[in-house]
């Protein structure tokens, strides 16, 4: 997976590299962020498009969610538009790589221990299918629930709430309708999504296999996931934990960034990204977003490669990149603004920051009602807010307490750790590589059908005993009073005749 | 809890000591296998029994497990009448507790930290509710699945064996029934077993709560379970994997242990204890044992305090207690033969040692069927084996490759663990010491009803949706057809008229 999907999992194969595994990186030779490394070996395949293609449908995507109607379900039948175009990018990438007979067998002579690879997209999981090779997942999580499908984990709908639904753990009986429909909603979208992967499989692997099927073979789920921000659930044993994986060691700011920050003065400064997609915005909602700035006190860093606003105030610093995390960990951050993905909601977590939210597409609604609901952050509507809005928003994280407090105990939870999620995860790879995969964690709930799996025949025998006893029973009882009351009342009759 | 289960525990209370924590163990004046300590505080209470009574208790209920009917429901039966008068001992001593105004006045004086208990008895948690104090449980399990239900932890029956059974994951059709069964029958035992203490809670607690409830407040569950011996099902958030927290490091063998076990030969030798409860069996079952070890080639050390059979052979060497952690490890160990309590199982996992296992009472019949199911071992009946039947079950273990490989790949897997579970255990301890709980671990699962949870209302509500929609279509249609026939069939009856 490309992007910032890519950019979470980097930080593993590196230390993987480090603790002295041969990693071999395959990924398409036009990408988004993926690149060459000193440290890791890049097996790169040909696709048929080019990196600009692959750039301009992001920047195109990312221009679209400004322009995104607010309600469901026309923002679904939106956002799946737009995913298709970037979704068959990827497909003709997996497609390019599986029938690259040369590569699978390059791939095959170099006898790896195993597979590591983002479900998100399942080419890595049909591959390791066809090599033998045992897996292991790194994921936040896969559409429509499919995560909990292929590992086969329980995930109530009375409050599990599904993904774009922006409910809460705590749903009351219109929302838990509402979380029951759009779980059905997305089963069909995610049909629509992964049916071209299921067939390739098919195709790929000769044999007749469901993509359930395919990515229930995982050893190991390393999910990004942790309870300070996700709502609890249950879990199955092949799930490990590592939500924070992407909390970098605060490192020093270079010397620019150090000047801008200590020039802060008393009322420190914020930090706006709408992270490594989302880097431009339509001139009109700069324009508000510069407008509030102007009127709050701290110093505003904003990561913006767009047209400079007109009415960017003295206290505003657009820069073209930023280092996010250490600039979070300065004790004069005051707010993060963020799009509300979940690498950025980790770092505030971390940080302990209070955050304003601007979430616009995928997860990002989910994560900010998250960061809401517990009162550390303040989520904002991006294609309505008005800069009153935004200083509003600002100036509550800021001065009241609770946020600030909210978002240290959640930091607190967070980092008390018997393990860094790091190591933990590559614990969990070189385990599958040592054991050739991890069988006693897969449930046999694996082996069960449906009804089998809800014990509905079960039910439906005992229920088929108890009607017959029922039955049986009722039949004794009238025959036995036909026959009480035909003695009795024989000897009447005949006393009659009498 | 006394027993085996203080003794679980025991190495967790000395690493919090050494931790630097003050910890006070509340104990009855007399119990089974508590007692004072170098390192802890041990805070007593009068109980109205002796340490005499218990002792003979348990010695009673041991005995019994050699006349046990061996089928199902009279074996449950049995062991329920029997379980009763140690219950009913455990809850004097719970109400011994709880009533005596002084030590409560005095434990709550002491403004603990948190409460840690073993929750197979509730009066710890009773007690934590009271003192408002958050609290960590220390278990194997709870009878009856209680343990599932109060952190609201999804168990299929479909293959989550229960307890009692003797099943596996794997069922055909009359298992799973089976497991229903049981499931059913082991609610209504266990409504027997603790309804005293949801009645004492009542009393004490100055308010209506369920044991459930009451349970369900426990911040961290500490599960004395691993996937190498338990079969994998669905977790909850707050429940931590501590399986194998009891296998200590392995020390020198003392002078005498160290002679025997050299004096072994190459047939090296076997370990046999049926565990701390049972330390004397009948006469005529001893006998036949010591028959089935005069005829094997190895070394047998029992630990056995009876009267001495006296057809000992001169390989068998009786023993009044055993280093039994430090002989599994030892490399000339060749089997051992255990009654199958979790602690030596997990031991003999630890040692990679194949078992041969005489289960007695409570979980060791599933204990054993786990080991069995892995390959990694043989149970026998102790009620009925004849010595031909230990002999062959010996030789299987032991000359058998399989068995071999196969503890030796279980003790892989569980010995390959990011951290040991004693650091795990204290870790969060002292986490939940600090955050005064772990709340961001409840599921809000907790906060609905057994409709709501199961979502019946809502599927309910779109039933009764479909039902209107499909009888409106219905009527709809019915009504254009009348309509459109009778427009049809009016000209045609004008027809006739002209």
């Amino acid at each position: 997976m490309d992007g910032s999907h890519w950019l979470s999992m980097h930080p593993l194969v590196e230390k993987l590299t480090e603790n002295g595994h041969d990693v071999v990186v395959v990924i398409p030779e036009s990408s988004l962020t993926m690149g060459g490394s000193e440290t890791f070996t890049v097996q790169t395949y040909p696709v048929p498009y080019t990196s600009q293609e692959i750039t301009a449908n992001f920047q195109k995507l990312s221009r679209e969610h400004f322009s995104l109607p607010s309600h469901f379900p026309w923002i679904a039948i939106e956002m799946l538009d737009s995913m298709m175009v970037v979704f068959n990018m990827f497909y003709k990438s997996c497609e390019s790589l599986l029938l690259n007979q040369e590569l699978i067998q390059k791939l095959r002579d170099e006898k790896f221990d195993a597979v590591l690879t983002d479900p998100m997209l399942p080419c890595g999981q049909i591959l390791a299918e066809h090599l033998s090779l045992p897996s292991v997942f790194f994921l936040r999580g896969i559409p429509c629930n499919i995560d909990a499908k292929a590992t086969k984990c329980p995930t109530p709908l009375s409050y599990v709430p599904r993904m774009l639904t922006s409910l809460t753990d705590h749903m009351n009986f219109p929302q838990r309708v509402k979380n029951l429909f759009y779980d059905l909603t997305t089963h069909v979208m995610c049909n629509v999504l992964y049916s071209p992967y299921e067939q390739l499989a098919k195709e790929f692997l000769k044999r007749d296999v469901s993509l359930q099927e395919i990515l229930s073979h995982a050893a190991i789920w390393l999910m990004r996931m942790d309870f300070t921000f996700e709502f609890p659930k249950p879990l199955m044993p092949n799930m490990i934990l590592i939500g924070g994986i992407n909390c970098a060691q605060k490192k020093l700011l270079n010397q620019d960034f150090e000047k801008l920050v200590n020039s802060s003065g008393e009322h420190g400064f914020v930090v706006f990204s709408l992270g490594s997609m989302v880097s431009e915005i339509p001139m009109d909602k700069a324009m508000d977003i510069a407008e509030a700035f102007r009127s709050i006190p701290q110093t505003v860093i904003w990561r913006y490669t767009g047209k400079v606003p007109s009415n960017l105030g003295s206290n505003t610093h657009l820069v073209k990149w930023l280092p996010q995390n250490d600039l979070l960990a300065h004790p004069k951050a005051r707010a993060f603004i963020t799009h509300a993905g979940s690498h950025g909601i980790y770092e505030g977590i971390c940080n302990a920051v209070p955050m304003v939210m601007l979430p616009l597409f995928g997860d990002q609604m989910d994560n900010a009602k998250r960061i809401e609901s517990r009162g550390a952050g303040v989520t904002l509507n991006v294609l309505d807010m008005t800069p009153e809005d935004l200083i509003n928003a600002l100036d509550s994280v800021i001065n009241k307490p609770s946020y600030k407090e909210n978002i240290q105990r959640l930091s607190a939870l967070h980092l008390d750790r018997p393990i860094h999620p790091l190591d933990l995860a590559v614990h969990w790879v070189e385990f599958v590589m040592r054991h050739k995969g991890a069988p006693h964690l897969r449930p046999a709930a694996h082996d069960l059908n449906w009804i089998q799996y809800h014990s509905l025949d079960v039910f439906a025998f005992l229920l088929a005993v108890l009607v017959t006893t029922f039955f049986i029973s009722f039949k004794c009882c009238t025959y036995t009073c036909r026959r009480c009351c035909g003695r009795k009342s024989r000897p009447k009759s005949k006393s009659k005749k009498e």
